[in-house]
């Protein structure tokens, strides 16, 4: 595998307020990003708690404006503001919630100290959001009461590592691994050693993140072959009329995503308030994708 | 005295979030009155945590539009629709509130199941805003950086209390104690017994929440004789030029408001993060006003 991926999770229950249950909000770290998806009511108080630096958040998705995935960015914003913040923030996110945050930051005289660049969403068609020679994001158009998106996050370009056995073999002298690493050839002991020949490029890491959505085989193209896929998994297979009504998706759903698009691993979240037990998450996505494993808050998933 | 009073803390710290400091609201129960007060992000988590029963909110005063007092109010009306309330809500505070949170309802599609009445303040005068046959509330108009008012919470009409030790000498049929205590003479033993010789009132109970303000003695007089006082203490006399800045007070000003009005309690609350050791609150304050307590988050203080 290429970089690291880091998924921290800051919350990952459905709106109901209960005393340990906190809304969606996440941080991905990839290729020296920090990336925040979503900003439920209190992500400030668990960023702390996840010892994530407020300052090396320059990027936040927000997936769609209910309450539980938005309440708590402008508490963020003003508090990016009382620390004196000067770095341009950006905000992705459907129509009207740069109207939902200038209003409030208005009426609650919190001005901020830096530039805040909001880049609203409203295509029901994939779109690349956000691009540098590292990483590259692009909605998910999901299917929701509201207007919704998830979000694709792709390595781009992903470093070229040294095959170390094989260059120990050649008994290249590690002045040179620098070079190669580059991509220069080098010669060695009046050989040519080929860059090519002794590096690798792994394939590249990428996390998808879908919720909240009714179940939609239409995004498995978007998403295929992704290597992370946080899912929402709202109920079990028990109240499936409830995930049509409230357009949510049940375990198998998202599993019979995850399977679809061959992901590698699978991570459920957004859980009804309803289950005391979330176990019977994992046994129903087990029917049919077996790399699960179930969000839970201030946990990080870390993938070398 | 007359009926308890109780009063949750649900948080009591200034803006800076902290993994373990939260920012103002507080519950008060007062003849059978729940009222909620200042309502930070995250106080329905910590309303829950508290046990106190939503449906049993009908009226929100809030002291002033900075998201430290604010930012929790949209998440608990929306929680309030999810739980399907019918019942109406009472909503005080700054001009300006009504317009902060109906943007938010209209933008999230949070739509409630109930009315909201907002009760805009302008006044710079104390007014009466809520008054039933049990508690009156009235404004107290505050200094900060934007238009705040505390408010002040006093029992009416106490319930009138049998003399129990006299009725038992005098010995009086127990089957007349109701009638006595609602006010009727009775005939015992061929004397006459009245109803105010065996009855008596005791001094209301009364509640001022100060917060946020820079030392303001002109509230004195609005608050004299006060059972319990909450008054902010951002910070301590070491800070005192910081107080003046942010237009806030020490504990030694909160304590010499409280000894001004000859409070029988004073709570302090509203700490800036700066501090790790609270006790110093307390020492200062004791200089000029001994019965004094610090907030705490979830703590219940409970008068008799």
């Amino acid at each position: 595998m290429s970089s690291p991926l880091s998924l921290t999770i800051l919350g990952c229950h459905s709106a109901s307020p209960k005393a340990n249950a906190h809304p969606t909000s996440q941080v991905l770290e990839l290729r020296g990003h920090i990336f925040l998806i979503d900003c439920g009511e209190g992500t400030q108080v668990r960023l702390r708690k996840s010892k994530v630096k407020f300052s090396r958040i320059k990027h936040i998705f927000i997936s769609h404006l209910h309450g539980d995935h938005i309440f708590g960015l402008v508490g963020l914003i003003s508090t990016f503001g009382m620390m004196k913040r000067t770095e341009k923030l950006h905000v992705y996110g459907p129509k009207g919630i740069k109207e939902l945050i200038l209003t409030q930051l208005k009426i609650t005289a919190s001005f901020t100290t830096y530039p805040i660049e909001f880049i609203e969403l409203s295509n029901d068609e994939s779109e690349v959001v956000f691009e540098d020679e590292k990483v590259r994001v692009s909605t998910i158009p999901l299917e929701h009461r509201i207007y919704a998106n998830g979000y694709l996050f792709q390595e781009v370009n992903p470093p070229r590592k040294l095959n170390l056995p094989l260059l120990e073999d050649l008994g290249v002298d590690k002045v040179y691994y620098g070079k190669l690493q580059k991509g220069s050839d080098v010669e060695h002991e009046n050989k040519l050693i080929k860059s090519d020949d002794v590096c690798f490029v792994e394939s590249p890491k990428s996390y998808a993140f879908c919720s909240d959505t009714v179940y939609r085989p239409q995004i498995v193209p978007l998403i295929k072959d992704v290597f992370l896929l946080y899912h929402e998994a709202t109920f079990l297979e028990t109240e499936a009329d409830l995930c049509q009504k409230t357009k949510h998706s049940t375990a198998l759903q998202a599993a019979t995503i995850a399977n679809a698009a061959n992901a590698k691993h699978l991570i459920l979240g957004h859980f009804s308030a309803r289950y005391n037990d979330l176990t019977m998450f994992v046994s129903e996505a087990k029917q049919v994708f077996e790399n699960v494993e179930l969000a839970e808050t201030l946990k990080r998933f870390y993938f070398e």
